[in-house]
């Protein structure tokens, strides 16, 4: 791999693009369903297509239990795509949207890296086409409509002390995590305990994310639970009557946005959830839609195996036809290192014994893949530290174990490159072969036994431990008519357990959940393994302290 | 006037729309300035334009003393437009955009009515191309990092029980306006008192409109005070060191939105601060850039012309030379039988003695224009109900005190049909005549002697008394060396005095100035006389109740 010495933003803003027209031209995408959005940014209209059904096969690319290092799985997920359209398949990406709170905190954004990103980088993490600002405005309105509702004389008999609906902001703010609104007398509203959350963790981005079309985003909205009565009902948006409102905030948004790679190869980038309290991938439309246009499309779930590529599985391919015939684990020798005990600042120096202890990671998230009927291909993300001992190291150890494996360098030599070609000639060759896809568990289970079937075949658990609170909230969930939804774990990205410490592949712990948080409009039931934060801060030194716009209007500081 | 039986929107969907790339190629506008938002929208980069420095004249639409009824301010500025196109003047609209808070509230919008609006309106009343979210988004970056400057160990020394900023969302929530936030302990923040602004009362809003550009935008950005240290001193945004992100983050919605009017004409739609506590009309680029491409550019202000006129005039055309050729004060007789004593409900009967004794109310906003050394030309807006012998007395009456005047139907005929043709003559004669204009004060007065001008000289007041803690403030202006900035009265609409009950032209009244506010980045200093709402409210049956998406994807219940 080489060193490179442009930064991403430097990198990106190399790069030659083609007008989004012709992207989509390319791609198959007909002319009156392209609504441009300046010169490298479109909006699809999935209804102007004459594509037909979605056909395309699917690639996800999960990744080993990550770790603050870093594993690269959107550089690969690009990357990949572009030695595939290299190769001479026809490829298309779908991609989570950035979020734009956390990029004014760390530096650091979420298109990929190197020589394989999606572009223009900096437009796709500043505003965007503004879907996250029209998920803001349509939570929002909610909450002004509830509250208002409340003021207005509380028809609907809405306990003020029980809303589960938060108002949010996609800004890392961490003063409104918890307070108090509508003080100030009489005129002002009905006092009550309040927080915000980021606009990622609103349900409506998860809704969003999960609805069909329109009509079913409508019927989504309708059934969020947004609180109790002061009987314990749940009260549903449609209840209230304005999950018109919120689908007309939302009727542009929902189309999904269309970019290029470095490499030039259409990517979709559209929607954005949290990948711990909702399932953590981009919009099913966007999946569906570059299905329709593309043979191999190439998507991407949050966190490590465990929790994205479980939850694309038994949430989002239950909702439709899009289960995977081949999933990608992204690993890096660094963080199979750190699985095997080393500590971070120690990563750079050569260590087989620890990458051969720290393997057993990467083993229980492959075989977890399979048992999903799913072909895992191997993917190691090479960085510049990687002994090439290390490297043979860990092929033959995958070789040994009948794992499909490659190593890819598509940071530094891009998969439009030689980067991915061995990589891409593995993944295809697995999408070729026979799928046997199935669901981890079938939704008639009661949730508790869901739960229990996830942390003891995927996380290796021996059991789950319910708290008090958890277990009024199953009977709740018993007696309101939810216990066939699918569960979403959240749970720490870093460890199989729920302690975010224990690396590598622990053995003989029980899983701990706190509470559940039935997410109707989404359609899942959320299970909280310690705490979860749903409004981050900002460090001391905010990234936003570096950033500005030079003369010629380009960005600074942005990455 | 026909009484036309289409809503704003159907007559609005029945339009249509000339490709928004041969709108700009027709205004002169070069291909590579154009960026396409959708098909309809597109953003203008005044950096790429080859026209020339702004030349054109400029119009300034106002009104007499508004009424809950409505004037049709802005139906008569898209129509005067497009009738001044239509007699082979080269013309620009430059107009506020509306916010979608009030329209979630209320039945309306903001993009003219009738056959006079501009096009696309249910876009441009929605989200449009993002330029609100993008105020929001900065406003509410500074506030997120203000408040973690605090968090981190308050290097500025900032008080937080003396911040002037808050927070914004564009949405009327009522709940927000007073709140504490920082709750929940040592980790989630320090806690204060706190509240949220809609998005137009934004200070960043006000900068934004008053910028001239990129660098001048960062400028003023710095300069605004958020709150003081605990020994007093004004604490500003480059204080802290942000406003290069801020900027970053306003980069591409500082760049005004082209689109067209029903009839065709070019409309740059751009910024909409609040017409109280800002200026109250679009931004400064707009307007320049408009002045670049046409020889008349129509543009509108907030509220009536004691209001909109004399901020137009004393701040905005202080930053830049936008001094207006002619003012148009939008009149129409229900307005004037109001202000003559005539109940809301009786409006429809015909009723000249109370016309003649309301018309005092324009008399004295006619007379004020002409104390800037501008002509007035007074276009009575026609309504159904209006009789013709109101017209004509009117017309009359403002022949016999010298006043340009014309009526105009331009909602139920167009300006581009003959709604507006002697209107336009009347204007487009205004304009070609010998300008002499002149600010009512020097920016040298003191801030007491701005306000006593303003009172006395436009609205007619024996004098103004200041609270004591106006008072006191007034020395912290002096103290803070801001005695230099311009006035921004933040007065009831309704009325010359600060009761909006007390309708008509009064006489014999005290001006009452409650509170000063410095915004040291727009570079005003906003009087409040009064009570100012800066969050609006939802009522009891929300016009989100109606709204929703036909099977088609257009918006229902929008208007």
């Amino acid at each position: 791999m080489s060193d490179s010495p442009l930064s991403d933003l430097a990198i990106a803003r190399n790069a030659v693009l083609r007008p989004i027209e012709e992207v989509a031209a390319a791609a198959g995408i007909d002319a009156e369903a392209v609504e441009l959005y300046g010169r490298y940014k479109a909006k699809i209209d999935p209804a102007k297509l004459s594509a037909g059904p979605p056909s395309g096969k699917v690639v996800l690319v999960s990744a080993m239990s990550p770790t603050p290092a870093g594993e690269g799985k959107s550089t690969t997920t690009v990357g990949l795509a572009d030695s595939l359209a290299k190769a001479g398949h026809k490829v298309m990406i779908a991609l989570r949207e950035p979020s734009l709170g956390p990029i004014l905190g760390m530096k650091g954004g979420a298109t990929g890296g190197g020589y394989s990103q999606v572009v223009p980088m900096d437009e796709i993490n500043l505003h965007f086409t503004g879907d996250f600002h029209a998920v803001t405005s349509a939570n929002n309105a909610l909450m002004a409509l509830v509250d208002n509702h409340i003021y207005q004389g509380n028809e609907l008999n809405i306990d003020p002390r029980r809303m589960t609906f938060k108002r949010v902001l996609d800004m890392n703010d961490r003063a409104l995590r918890e307070v108090v609104i509508g003080l100030g007398g009489p005129t002002q509203g009905i006092p009550r305990q309040d927080g915000f959350d980021i606009t990622v963790a609103s349900e409506i981005m998860a809704v969003f994310c999960l609805a069909a079309g329109v009509a079913d985003l409508r019927e989504r909205l309708g059934r969020i639970t947004f609180g109790y009565t002061y009987d314990r009902t749940p009260v549903t948006v449609g209840d209230l009557g304005v999950q018109g409102a919120l689908t007309l905030l939302l009727k542009d948004a929902i189309r999904p946005n269309l970019v290029q790679t470095i490499a030039g190869t259409p990517a979709l980038v559209h929607g954005g959830p949290f990948a711990n309290i909702a399932h953590g991938c981009n919009s099913l439309i966007a999946t569906q839609t570059a299905r329709r246009l593309a043979d191999i499309v190439v998507t991407e779930a949050g966190f490590g195996a465990d929790l994205g590529a479980e939850k694309f599985m038994d949430i989002k391919a239950r909702v439709a036809d899009v289960a995977p015939s081949a999933v990608v684990v992204v690993a890096t020798v660094r963080a199979l290192k750190m699985h095997g005990g080393v500590a971070k600042d120690r990563l750079q120096e050569p260590n087989v014994e620890a990458l051969a202890a720290g393997v057993a990671n990467l083993r229980r998230h492959v075989r977890n893949v399979e048992k999903f009927g799913v072909t895992p291909v191997v993917a190691i993300n090479r960085f510049a530290s990687d002994t090439q001992e290390e490297l043979d190291w860990l092929l033959d150890w995958c070789a040994g174990e009948g794992i499909q494996a490659a190593a890819a360098d598509v940071w530094g030599r891009g998969g439009g490159g030689d980067g991915g070609d061995e990589l891409a000639a593995k993944v295809a060759a697995a999408v070729a072969g026979p799928g046997s896809f199935r669901h981890l568990y079938p939704l008639e289970l009661s949730v508790e036994d869901k739960i229990r079937t996830i942390v003891q075949e995927i996380y290796g658990a021996d059991g789950v431990d319910f708290s008090v609170p958890a277990l009024r909230r199953l009977a709740d969930i018993e007696k309101n008519g939810w216990s066939g939804l699918p569960v979403c774990m959240a749970k720490t990205q870093y460890s199989f357990t729920d302690d975010a410490s224990r690396l590598g592949a622990p053995k003989g712990f029980t899983i701990h959940v706190r509470d559940l948080i039935p997410k109707t409009g989404a359609g899942f039931i959320v299970a909280l393994t310690g705490a979860v934060m749903t409004m981050p801060g900002l460090p001391a030194v905010p990234a936003a302290m570096r950033m500005d716009v030079d003369d010629d209007g380009n960005p600074v500081g942005l990455f």
